[in-house]
């Protein structure tokens, strides 16, 4: 049976309920989102009880579909205001899928101080207190819960900031060797897991990869051609397994798009010292524990994660990504990859989305708190943030808030949450996703560096504004029904680029569950998705003006193409225009 | 000539130009919002350069009108993001107004970090360097500039927490005796004085009575008649002189809709420890410079101001009001009055709104950072605030802010502005009031508290929701209207009652100004204001969502009545149907 779990924190009650027909044919993204904007009040507080936090796997997740386990977690977010679906891979989706739960609704809030966990398995669902754990790091709590549930255990968790409430906390999952570094990081989701007093969600499922498919041999048919697409696709197959994805730290820097000292330059000369091949290059060095082209979950043929090594070949972090390596490096000057890998094992270790805290410690850096550059100082203002200081706090909070408390004007947040690591100066198809998308600032929502920078799917001028909002409108609905399926993001690249591939996804789902979608359905399901979640925003009260780049993006040129963002308010408004 | 004075603080130029065409008749608040409304781009950044800030007499303000000295000070909000007119008394109004100057408006912003003294006179205006002041309290402040530019001139000037551009900042503007305690204190307009570095505004003129009027017999008589109206009511004739406004303490208590202990109480049992009876007892008591029946600008017919003397008779706060003694006070469950004096003296001095900075201060006390009743406690932390520590500056930033660091749920704030003294459970019509002026959670804004609880304009019953809506609606549209005219907002309780108060009113301004004003144009006028800041707001974003109460005073029953706000949104939204 497809089920839904409901936790009800208030009361401790927990009920399986039959996934109702108004959400058949919804999975991850497209599920989470129609729960919260049916269930949540869009004005509610987003750490009072009436808000809700969903855990969705996708469509495919738990079958052999190829890098298929991607989890949706969903909320009205404590940064934005609005709803909020955050993405991460690790081993959880696929069990969570494996025990028939389609989704996971956390509800209500306790009275009393207690910490609790909440344990799934294949013979039901069981909340039981957890006071051993209050207070721990993710570290902590991974390695004491394999210990006690087995070293298979899938663990979601939170870390020290969510359960201090920090609108930078993120959702912890596990990856298969137990490291807590798969992140649904964005918008402060942890934070509301901490205000229902869910310290951690342990699944036990033997399974991973059989959740039934009502067409098997069509099924594997296309998850096989599938699985050659992506293998065929030069980023999948080639740069991301090779450099992971900080292989774009020097493609983006060379495109003069990489925000540095908090959005002031958009190329850091010390780049190459912080991107993938350097990465690649020490994993080789130090060798132990380290890896390169590792697996975020079981299932995966794009393998663009990696475990980065400390001098004696422990594992420093796992994984160092991209986005983590320019928030935590280039936008703040700091060039050493080792006190980056640091920062973002801190940052996984207290619960805080990597993106949020770089760019709080840059506005924290513009502020004088720190010298920009000072990898020392950043790392003490992170412990500072697992205590609860003031200071860290502030912190722990994000970008949007840093900048209020220090007076900044200079606070690259759409919606209260931090762009991520493109200028949207120098990239503008990126920047009309950031500004609309409601998700706040979320690269992930619509890539168009895709198109602007990779010239993957097409190309569009990165500079130029013509076709930027058609792009992104583009994108942001292709995404929406992506992040429905289960699929990891990255397979938009030989989708974008292979005219087989929609087609063999679409043969998945139908083959799975015994439909006949069309290309059109999918198109259709994105933009249900993005209108359910927009309509959320409005009653939420993030409307027309919210959709905006923060002013000094629109005043201040970027040093290296010496251009602002410039594509016009109402250009940027006709993006809800389907 | 009427003029408005320009001085842009980019290039430290000023001009003066002649009040446009489109400018005649407004005076106030409807001046500095229409010119907010002109030149501000809703959606700017509130500290950055193109936010202005605008300082404006009213139209009647430097007559013999009686108690007409208020000045208007606006422009967009750093605390909520809107629109903002913020009133204080003081000597300064006068004094603008009798160098002709109809609105002071401040724009642009120093690339240096110099900070600016800005001198008017007879002679014109002059901008200077002021590194001596920087960082001083305005008690410094007001000493320094009172040997310099001598014990007459009218000061104008922030603390260091405009300075340090917190959100709470007020504007301080000084009385008779020098203090600097009377204040346009909401909304954060000091820390956008900061941000374009003018510490301070020094106004020399001689005459106080002695702008322009055309006809002037005709004006004296309708002055004397309103005088009489004033004196003759029992509010503004014997309570207020005798006791002050903080004489409402008991009234509100006894009313059970004084809100206690972060509004979770309507009743502080120590009350009377702290009201208007009890200042008296020691002003009585302890002489010295002590004083009731205090005026805050020449020609007050009402003196309802008070100077607090300590225990030697030496001013310890000057003045001590209803409003700051509730919130450093009844919600803190503070019960000391002489702590209360302290405190409120300390925000004066660093230049915060008490009851923005009283509201954070519960908030904090809430989150367990002190304890409710820890009257030392609230005074060391706002010496962090002087000093710029992360959890000064988190105090400095008002309640929401407070609220967001620490994760607290019950927050009292309407668009990121704190609710003032009145319960808006027991007292249903300032909680329309709060939820819907445009200038966030403010009870002059349309003061439904006269009739729900004071039987002043009529009676509607404070607990019911009929008629709450309406009354709010037109106590808005009057208050704005009132506050274009520079009369303080308590004549508005003779002109509730009095038949003749509004006539008399039209009649000084159609004597001033030679026009033929009918009551329907006073009207006509206010709703204009109203919704030219409305606009204003809409284009912010602050949208239908924002007006609203917090969700806890919807959930949660206050305890002397047992009842939640009950006015449901729709009828919520009905204000502005005119």
């Amino acid at each position: 049976m497809d089920k839904i779990v409901r936790v009800n924190m208030s009361d401790r009650k927990i009920s399986i309920e039959e996934l109702p027909a108004e959400f058949q044919g919804l999975g991850g993204r497209g599920l989470t989102s129609a729960i919260i904007a049916k269930e949540v009040p869009p004005a509610c507080h987003p750490l009072g009880e009436s808000n809700k936090l969903v855990f969705a796997p996708g469509l495919l997740t738990g079958t052999r579909a190829p890098s298929s386990g991607r989890l949706s977690v969903g909320g009205k977010s404590p940064l934005t205001g609005g709803i909020k679906e955050s993405n991460a891979g690790g081993i959880t989706p696929q069990k969570l899928a494996n025990l028939g739960i389609r989704a996971l609704i956390i509800e209500g809030k306790p009275k009393d101080d207690g910490i609790y966990l909440l344990h799934l398995n294949e013979g039901g669902a069981e909340l039981v207190p957890a006071p051993e754990l209050k207070g721990l790091g993710t570290y902590e709590v991974n390695h004491k819960l394999r210990q006690k549930y087995g070293k298979n255990a899938g663990i979601i968790c939170i870390g020290p900031a969510g359960e201090m409430l920090m609108a930078g906390a993120g959702v912890s999952t596990n990856d298969m060797e137990g490291h807590p570094g798969r992140y649904a990081g964005r918008g402060g989701l942890g934070a509301v897991m901490g205000s229902k007093k869910l310290k951690a969600i342990v699944i036990n499922c033997s399974t991973t990869f059989d959740v039934p498919v009502k067409n098997k041999q069509k099924f594997e048919s296309a998850a096989k051609k599938f699985t050659e697409i992506i293998r065929n696709h030069p980023l999948t197959s080639q740069a991301l397994p090779a450099f992971g994805t900080a292989a774009l730290v020097n493609v983006i820097n060379e495109a003069g798009a990489l925000p540095t000292r908090n959005f002031k330059y958009g190329r850091f000369e010390r780049a190459s010292e912080t991107g993938g091949e350097k990465i690649a290059e020490i994993v080789g060095k130090r060798g132990g524990k380290g890896k390169m082209g590792h697996q975020c979950h079981p299932g995966c043929v794009i393998h663009c994660s990696n475990i980065y090594p400390d001098e004696k070949g422990e594992v420093l972090c796992a994984p160092v990504e991209y986005e983590s390596v320019w928030a935590l490096g280039a936008n703040c000057e700091i060039d050493n990859i080792d006190q980056i890998a640091e920062l973002n094992r801190l940052c996984n270790d207290i619960g805080l989305d990597t993106i949020e805290t770089g760019a709080a410690l840059a506005v924290a850096m513009e502020a004088g708190v720190i010298s920009f550059g000072d990898g020392q100082g950043a790392i003490q203002l992170l412990k500072e943030a697992r205590k609860g200081s003031p200071m860290g706090r502030i912190i722990g909070h994000g970008a949007a808030i840093t900048g209020k408390i220090f007076g900044i004007t200079r606070v690259p947040v759409v919606k209260g949450q931090a762009l991520a690591a493109y200028d949207p100066r120098a990239v503008k198809g990126i920047g009309v996703t950031y500004a609309t998308s409601p998700m706040g600032a979320d690269h992930t929502a619509g890539y168009s560096v895709a198109a602007n920078v990779l010239k993957v799917g097409g190309f569009v001028e990165p500079l130029g504004t013509e076709g930027q909002v058609e792009l992104s409108r583009d994108l942001q609905i292709a995404t929406a029904a992506v992040d429905c399926t289960g699929l990891c993001l990255f397979v938009a690249f030989p989708v974008l680029d292979d005219p087989e591939g929609l087609p063999a996804v679409i043969e998945m789902i139908n083959a799975m569950y015994g439909v006949n979608l069309t290309g059109d359905d999918v198109v259709a399901l994105g933009k249900q998705v993005l209108k359910t979640e927009r309509e959320f925003n409005l009653a939420a009260g993030l409307g027309r003006s919210s959709d905006d780049l923060p002013e000094f993006l629109r005043r201040e040129p970027v040093t290296t193409h010496n251009t602002v963002f410039d594509i016009n308010k109402d250009e940027l408004d006709k993006l809800f225009n389907f």
